[in-house]
């Protein structure tokens, strides 16, 4: 794909991040100046009391982007004393070896930055900053994010564009630059659209020998269903243990916003524990029935009426207009559909605060539950109508819609041999696999590219006319701050785009995939070839994704996760869902409709229940025994681990001793064996070049930098609105 | 019951193990007297080269009792080594302190015992004597076995005979006792039994409200179901935290019968691990299908035939000799049934060897899962067929039996009308709760016991008057070693009736209690009192299964394990199988089996079903959100050890180092704090005493020991046929 492959190694320059670790987006738009900087002075101390350094540039608008960087020795350090945390946490095996001194380097870009993300978020009493965006003392601060590695993004999508599989180094790569909870998402995809083969296969072979609803097909479906699961629960779990992160969930801090009961001094640690008792979170958590079944209705009740009316305006009514009224009530449910949603939303917020979690993880988990019940809704009930109600019992039903006060026309015209056309499923589930999930991906990927371009380009446009008609009207020193040095403009404006760009939502993509695996399951027995078109779907989704997050989204924090989170069970619901759906909708269409018993309905999804119960335990207790070596690969590894310690005390009667590391320009390859190693010399000069800027850009004392966001506050925030206007 | 409490204290001289740590039982009846000596003397020497201490005295007919003991600077090194594997292997967080030559204080009478077991069975590379009871080499020994600890025993069965629950304690005393395998099994009947407490009040109310097939106690049945089985696995996981065992399977040394396709050097640890693919090993236990359903038909057959002959004879049949005919298919039956048991059995032996397991713990599991198929069908099928078959259809069917050509009648003296009595399941069910088990608890503790103390009682009757008669026809030498010091005597034929009795099977035991789980969650309902009727008999059952276990088997070898086992997988099975069940019956007899519509049983058990399914999801995110104290103390522990290794290291530069202990004559308490402390006077004279008997009877030299056996099987040997008949 040409698109990605236009890069030069030449741009590698333009780049750079100039040794930049982390930026905070201070927005003071709405405040007034001294408020401002006080704000901004407090916020200077607070990063420079945790030990970071810091420059200051103005932001789009009435803004100051605050560059961070940590020192090498002190960052050295964090990563330490976050490995020296790991163990005693039992997420690895092996003490880090080192004393309270030790400078340890980073294995990974995302172990430095995670530990850049501790050190500025962190309550103070750990040692952080305490910046929290948008909460508390903060709630001015709209972002603080780091930097895009772009090089290597590029890199990775000329790779991806040129090959149909990722390897094991890819999501190693994923991992190094993102952090683990990403690369969980892009190993999940890419483990399902991998699976996602032999349905596609079989589907093609099924629906050319049998076409829709044939047995065949829906046993592949459901079988193939069960073992995903099944293999991507032992995946998890060896993914978790390559990346050593497995049980991290225990190690993460508490969040601001968690409220408890008392504290209590550990018996066993010693540690102080902030308690909030698990009995009353477990009764605050039932709430989620009331708020599933009242999202259930709401949105169910919206979704029935949308149908009626379509069905009633599209097979019944033959008035005047008819081509514009079809579309109505679809035209009126995408009205509501936001609103409602963002109300549940709202709800589910509150919920889960109520919950009150201790951490983020944990935090974050309870509210994506909740975005399921309605994700779920939305997706899958229009079509459970279709096939369950609609187009069994229409016939029956549809003459009941008759509102002879609404139509003003006598009962007596309406067509009385009524019968609903049982294609229909079939027409929406291939609308759905093919022009659906095209249109989302535009959705979600092409359109907020070209709008973020065409942005970019007008601003770019406006600031160039406002600096001419400017130059003259500020002073010599807010000049210097307001213009950029030419030098750093081009990073600069990459700054206060990534700035404004969104935030990465990982679990929103996985719940896409989630919704497409349901589908597969629930419907795709209606048209086999639904698979195939899925698995072209994703091999640019997976790509699309990646695109969305390394250009459009701002870089995440690289947190740590030992699964994909909630959606491994809505895929566990899913896979059951599934069985019943594809057996029932088999058993219904596969001769036309003709003689339905209900209970014959009742046995086959009785005995297909028992089928999928005595299959998944099967498929989960062979693929265990089968798959068991990572598991025992990381036992071994623990005990040669402590073998070896064993011996070494045994010999020396103390533990090896590590060496000093000393990380240099504090930049870490992310690939272990480059393919093509650049040129010594022509690399050599390039670093000389960037290390020059890098090392102007730092120059500013602090005193300095307090100074000129000072001066820029006073220019932006007084003249604010007035510039702002021609900025 | 002052069975138990007869017991005083100045029996405990008595009950002196004589400092022996293991018995080897070697039978020498069917063999050459120059074999026998020359296996005698390769066991001695085996003994002897694993640094263990031998003695040699006859037991029962041709038969020496070789007594062990291990140095107790030797014992305490294996202890001291023992622990170190549990530490490489991940069982424990904690390095023992010390070095090679620490020596390690037994926390309990098992963890000691553990290591003499090892010491004596373990192949001879791993520092054993390879001593392999009835298999390859030593095919003659009968049996290899420690010595009850009467005292602890006779204790304990007294204190429980006042007590209606157990405590912690006392798991803890039965662990310390006879290891963590059998401690799971009293643990498990004890939660069991206390959670039968529900059903039990609840059976009263609901039976005196509502009478049978109510659906208040059916819905409180089946949900008691799914809560106890969600409870005991966070309970096992609890225990298995709290006595150190979570995760043991892992370090069992390899049985001597496993067959490997390879042995793999592990590029890992550098051991070297014997290798059977995972995948023949899959392929082979699929084998289990087919086994499963030879064994479901064959059985099954045989329950169907002696059902419906039964029927035909009690309520068909009117000819003369009824009174006894109707006894005949049962007795038929039960003449059958051990036959096919032992068939049954066999092929699923061999099944389990080709399954080729590589520790004797996955090989006893597998054993048992089969075991499970054939109890489940003799012990549910016939009352399943009385419920679903006999009595809902029974009037249509039972005409079908009519054969005339085997009654010699014409079928118009058939009762015409015939119509099956509905209560027929209630009484089959209430004979099963009440007489069945009282039936099995007498034969299973009562008839051996008494069996037992007859055939003592018989035997020393004849050993007097042998010994009178014989005393004059051997040798000086061979009657000293033929008749007993009389300071020994009482020691000596304890020990020779221990080495006759039975192994104790913890998974026979185990299994029963799963039967009983089954019958109250598959046919409760028709009976709800039946639940009181379990709780009063495992009052009984529990202490019952420690007399026996106490008293009439060998104490088994301290295994340890970390679950109940395969049974787990049952109980899982029951409760879901119950709940439909429930469902069935409820609905089947609650009106009298009028009207029954086929439709509306399969939505019942549709319903039911999912019922079943979201209660058990609900129930075990509550319960383990509830519970998870243990868990987290576990990983408070570990956190606390790991932080205080850090802190000694971070001080010291080295582990801090264990002091040697020295082991008090190898004798470890069973109590952490005694209730009542001896007084130290009469003590300190019965404990002098009872050393010097010790001394005495450790005093013969390794040569001697080697020259007494060696007269014992030339004297009966030789002349075994004739004396063993007097004697």
């Amino acid at each position: 794909m040409s698109l990605f492959s236009s890069h030069k190694p030449a741009d590698q320059a333009q780049w750079d991040n100039f040794g930049v670790d982390w930026v905070v987006h201070y927005q003071f738009e709405a405040l007034e100046i001294s408020k401002a900087v006080d704000e901004f002075e407090s916020l200077l101390r607070d990063l420079d009391d945790a030990h970071l350094e810091t420059q200051v540039r103005h932001g789009h608008g009435a803004s100051l982007l605050v560059f961070i960087r940590v020192p090498s020795a002190h960052l050295g350090s964090l990563v330490y004393h976050s490995r020296v945390k790991d163990w005693l946490y039992g997420i690895i095996h092996e003490l880090p070896v080192g004393d309270d001194d030790t400078i340890a380097d980073a294995d990974t870009p995302a172990e430095s930055l995670r530990s850049v993300y501790h050190a500025v978020t962190w309550q103070k009493k750990l040692g952080g900053a305490h910046i929290t965006p948008r909460h508390g003392r903060w709630k001015n601060v709209a972002s603080a994010f780091p930097l895009h590695d772009q090089a290597a993004n590029a890199e990775l999508l000329r790779k991806w564009s040129r090959t149909i599989l990722l390897t094991a180094e890819d999501l190693d790569s994923i991992r190094a630059l993102f952090g683990e909870k990403v690369a969980f998402y892009f190993a999940f995809i890419h483990s399902y659209s991998l699976f996602l083969a032999f349905p596609a296969a079989w589907g093609v072979v099924c629906w050319w020998h049998w076409g829709s609803y044939s047995i065949p097909f829906a046993i592949g479906d459901c079988l193939w269903a069960i073992v995903f699961v099944e293999y991507w629960k032992i995946r998890e779990t060896d993914l978790s243990l390559r990346w050593q992160v497995n049980g991290v969930g225990a190690l993460k801090v508490t969040r601001t916003q968690y409220v408890w009961e008392k504290e209590v001094r550990d018996p066993i640690t010693g540690e102080v524990v902030q308690v909030f008792s698990p009995y009353r979170q477990f009764l605050r958590q039932l709430l989620l029935v009331p708020f599933a079944s009242i999202a259930s209705l709401a949105l169910g009740g919206l979704i029935v009426a949308t149908f009626a009316l379509e069905v009633f305006i599209s097979e019944v009514y033959t008035g005047s207009l008819k081509g514009y009224l079809e579309f109505l009530p679809t035209v009126i449910f995408s009205l509501c559909l936001p609103s409602i949603s963002g109300l549940l939303n709202s709800i589910a917020t509150r919920l889960t605060q109520y919950e009150n979690y201790r951490t983020q993880d944990q935090y974050d988990l309870a509210q994506t539950a909740k975005q399921f019940v309605t994700h779920f809704i939305t997706a899958f009930l229009p079509t459970v109508l279709t096939a369950f109600v609609y187009v069994p019992f229409g016939a029956r039903l549809v003459p009941h819609l008759n509102i002879p006060s609404f139509q003003g026309k006598a009962p007596a015209d309406m067509p009385r041999d009524f019968s609903v056309d049982p294609g229909r499923l079939k027409q929406e589930v291939m609308y759905l696999s093919l022009t659906g999930q095209v249109l989302s991906f535009g959705e979600e990927v092409v359109l907020p590219y070209v709008k973020r371009v065409a942005l970019e380009k007008w601003r770019e446009y406006r600031t160039r006319q406002a600096a001419v008609q400017n130059r003259r009207r500020v002073s010599q020193g807010t000049s210097q701050v307001l213009f950029d040095d030419p030098d750093e403009s081009a990073f600069l404006s990459r700054v206060r785009n990534e700035a404004e760009a969104d935030e990465y939502n990982v679990h929103e993509d996985t719940l896409e995939m989630c919704v497409q695996f349901g589908y597969l399951t629930l419907f795709g027995s209606s048209w086999p070839l639904v698979a195939l078109g899925f698995l072209v779907n994703n091999w640019l989704e997976l790509r699309g994704d990646f695109f969305k997050l390394s250009l459009e989204c701002q870089r995440p924090p690289p947190i740590r996760a030992d699964s994909i989170g909630p959606s491994l069970q809505g895929l566990e619901v899913l896979s059951w869902l599934g069985t019943l759906s594809t057996a029932a909708i088999v058993y219904l269409y596969r001769d036309g409709m003709a003689e339905i018993r209900v209970s014959s309905l009742l046995l086959t999804l009785l005995l297909s229940e028992w089928a999928y119960l005595g299959m998944r335990f099967a498929v989960s207790t062979g693929l265990r025994k089968v798959l068991s070596r990572t598991l025992r690969r990381e036992a071994a590894k623990r005990y040669a681990v402590r073998k070896g310690y064993l011996k070494a005390t045994a010999s020396e009667g103390s533990p090896p001793r590590g060496k000093l590391r000393v990380r240099f320009r504090g930049r870490v390859s992310v690939f272990t064996s480059a393919t093509d190693p650049p040129s010594p010399q022509s690399d050599e000069v390039l670093r000389e070049a960037m290390l020059h800027t890098e090392r102007r850009f730092w120059s500013r004392r602090p005193n300095q930098v307090l100074e000129d966001g000072v001066r820029i506050i006073r220019a932006l925030g007084q003249g604010g609105p007035k510039i702002e206007k021609e900025l």
